[in-house]
């Protein structure tokens, strides 16, 4: 207890960093609570799903982003719930911690809007497990495949579905596709493989609508060069652990559904009987705080953050980081008794790979940049904004590797042992 | 099917591999099975227990291990029997594998000895997923004790007891103990470490029983002046979840126990009702065959393997590579109608690291070298003996930055997060 002002920020992804760090010169005390003790960069998650990067690589420890920042430190624990009376957050276990001004950071999880069996049987890839988790399983059923003299059971085991044309899915679908074509094929050379199947479904008429219809059409032809299969205008109906139903009647058998096709706000928002809005994104005002809650704000894809033209900001990591510093300074402000203007959004474009020198990039401007240079602007950006120099030289080091080489060095199953001393 | 006889061998460990590369000229067909879909570097994995390395940068998908050796593949399943009679592989799942030759290559297991309480409280330190639970578990502790205000469960949040002063208990200290004072130190700078303990448990009289004596003193007094606390003549009596009991009738409170002191040959060997002696090891002749099984042989931890000195092979790594040479050796000679010399183990001197600039490497000729001499041979005879040349730049690239720095970037808690669409 320095006498300071304390700042408690609720959930360690880029808006709760970007929060932390713009408040590292105030006269303020910072304290990053997260459920888990690590930083996920998100935007490489497919690369674990898809064997290309280990969890190691794109996860950074959270305590050691304040090493250096002296008014800031990091704690693991889970928020369970908000007295904004007392102003008290309370964690799952240990002391419940007390804040001047609270930032929700809390991000979003997957959505299955309730259709049947996706629960059960799709995959959602919104942290490191889930990717591992995505990886370990297509993996095994390749080894099923292996081993099984039913080609229909190792069909169904070589086919991934992948559901949503967005980014992520976008990502996924060309990802998969290298891992088949390139690395699994060499890997399983007694298989046939020419029933192993990538199978991109979405519910528009394109992919990546916020790109322009260019860009969407260059993405599937691409894909589709790659082997993708891509389904518009189709959604999932429903899902087995073995088979994937379409809402044409038509069935895929597949052993695999990554469920790419929806988030919403973290439920904690609920939970706290915050006012909500489309996708349980919580109502802020124009300086992101909650109505009539003055000391709380609600940052990136946690909140309904009002842009400049009349929409709400989309659920992109720009947003996240842009908002997380609109609150630092709003904060800052106050402690000097100044004001601030209301947020602004800076739309900072969009991208999406694909695959192998393949990405497309789509700029504010308008400007749209596809293929080789595409791929390379992606590159470099993901690589400067992964935090740490060390993930970034292993990163790079990795991608190296797969693009020389078109193996995949992290298509390892790792699963607990019931042999040894494991609990 | 070639028509070429089919060698099968059980395990992709140090032993496995090389027997499968010591085949790649011969005339035969060969198939490893493993559990697992990779080989393990066994010597790092105090790396990963202790943050150090990812699990990505110590494990190598077998499949790949064989892209270039076309007489050989891999597959994953779990043998659960073997019809000796019939020559035939039994997995838990899958047609079951004939041979002509079958060569057993499990390795070892943790072995608690039926002292109370390690089998459920005791961490074993025998695979990737094992490793990665040390580390999982450690960091836990530490933010329980971050979040306490009781300082007996602080301290026992943050104390480390290794039973088993050899090479992997002295590795495991020596880890634990720069962990804690260099890197979690930083981490939690609100947290009193001086409560904090690593505590090195063993039996005999000194440490690292089969190096020379003066290099046994040399390990321990840089342990301790590293500030990990050294008993020996002292055996764990005992364990609960937050305890250690000592055989001297003391206990230390310590809410982690690393089981470094016994392993036992896989239990498959008992199964399949092969004579075994110490530890569980399969009896062997000279040629590493089960006597009257003239198809069969048993190689690496999971061999009594005898050596010329009419005592039996130690379990490392360089017994298990020789005897997988021979194996083949032996099989190739078959082929030819040869026979082969009797397999005579070669030590090849035993190191161990204990921490920064520091290891002792003993040499067969009697010659010892330690300090930092050791340890930059240490540092380049396991940088050479990593398969493949991605991992090796991984991990090349993970220790420069930890030397550096004296960060440890793996020290992330990966967890399956309940709130997703995880299973």
């Amino acid at each position: 207890m320095t006498g300071r002002p304390q700042v408690v920020i609720v959930g360690a992804g880029f808006g709760g960093l970007a929060t932390a760090k713009a408040l590292a010169e105030a006269a303020v005390d910072v304290i990053v609570v997260d459920k888990r003790n690590h930083h996920t960069f998100q935007p490489l998650l497919y690369q674990v799903a898809t064997a290309g990067l280990g969890v190691d690589d794109i996860c950074y420890a959270t305590r050691g982003v304040f090493h250096r920042q002296r008014n800031a430190r990091a704690m693991q624990g889970q928020v369970v719930d908000v007295d904004f009376q007392q102003q008290l957050v309370h964690l799952a276990d240990g002391a419940p911690v007390p804040y001047d001004h609270l930032v929700l950071a809390l991000g979003a999880v997957t959505a299955d809007y309730g259709v049947p069996g996706v629960g059960e049987h799709g995959f959602g890839l919104k942290n490191a497990d889930e990717a591992r988790t995505i990886r370990t399983h297509v993996l095994r059923r390749f080894e099923a495949a292996d081993r099984t003299d039913d080609p229909q059971i190792a069909a169904a085991a070589t086919t991934v579905v992948i559901a949503g044309g967005g980014p992520t899915g976008v990502e996924m679908a060309g990802g998969f596709a290298e891992l088949f074509h390139r690395v699994l094929r060499r890997d399983f050379a007694e298989l046939n493989l020419n029933q192993a199947r990538v199978v991109l479904v979405e519910g528009q008429d394109r992919l990546l609508a916020p790109f322009s219809p260019k860009l969407s059409n260059k993405a599937r032809k691409r894909l589709e060069r790659m082997g993708v299969e891509v389904l518009l205008n189709t959604q999932v109906a429903s899902a087995t652990k073995s088979s994937v139903e379409l809402d044409d009647g038509s069935s895929i058998p597949a052993d695999t559904l990554v469920w790419a096709a929806g988030v919403r706000a973290h439920p904690l928002a609920d939970r706290l009987g915050l006012e909500t809005t489309r996708g349980g994104r919580v109502v802020v005002d124009d300086q992101l705080r909650v109505p009539n809650q003055p000391s709380v704000f609600v940052i990136g894809d946690l909140a309904a953050t009002p842009s400049t033209e009349g929409d709400i900001v989309p659920q992109v990591a720009p947003g996240a980081i842009q908002g997380g510093r609109h609150a630092a300074e709003v904060i800052i402000a106050e402690l000097h008794g100044a004001t601030t203007k209301p947020f602004r959004y800076k739309d900072k474009g969009s991208m999406a790979t694909i695959g192998r020198n393949a990405a497309v990039v789509q700029l504010p401007s308008g400007i749209t940049v596809s293929g080789f240079a595409g791929w390379a602007a992606w590159l470099a950006l993901h690589l400067v904004m992964l935090i740490g120099f060390r993930n970034r030289a292993n990163v790079l080091v990795n991608w190296a590797w797969n693009y020389l080489t078109y193996d995949r060095g992290s298509r390892l199953i790792i699963e607990p042992d019931p042999v040894c001393l494991d609990r």
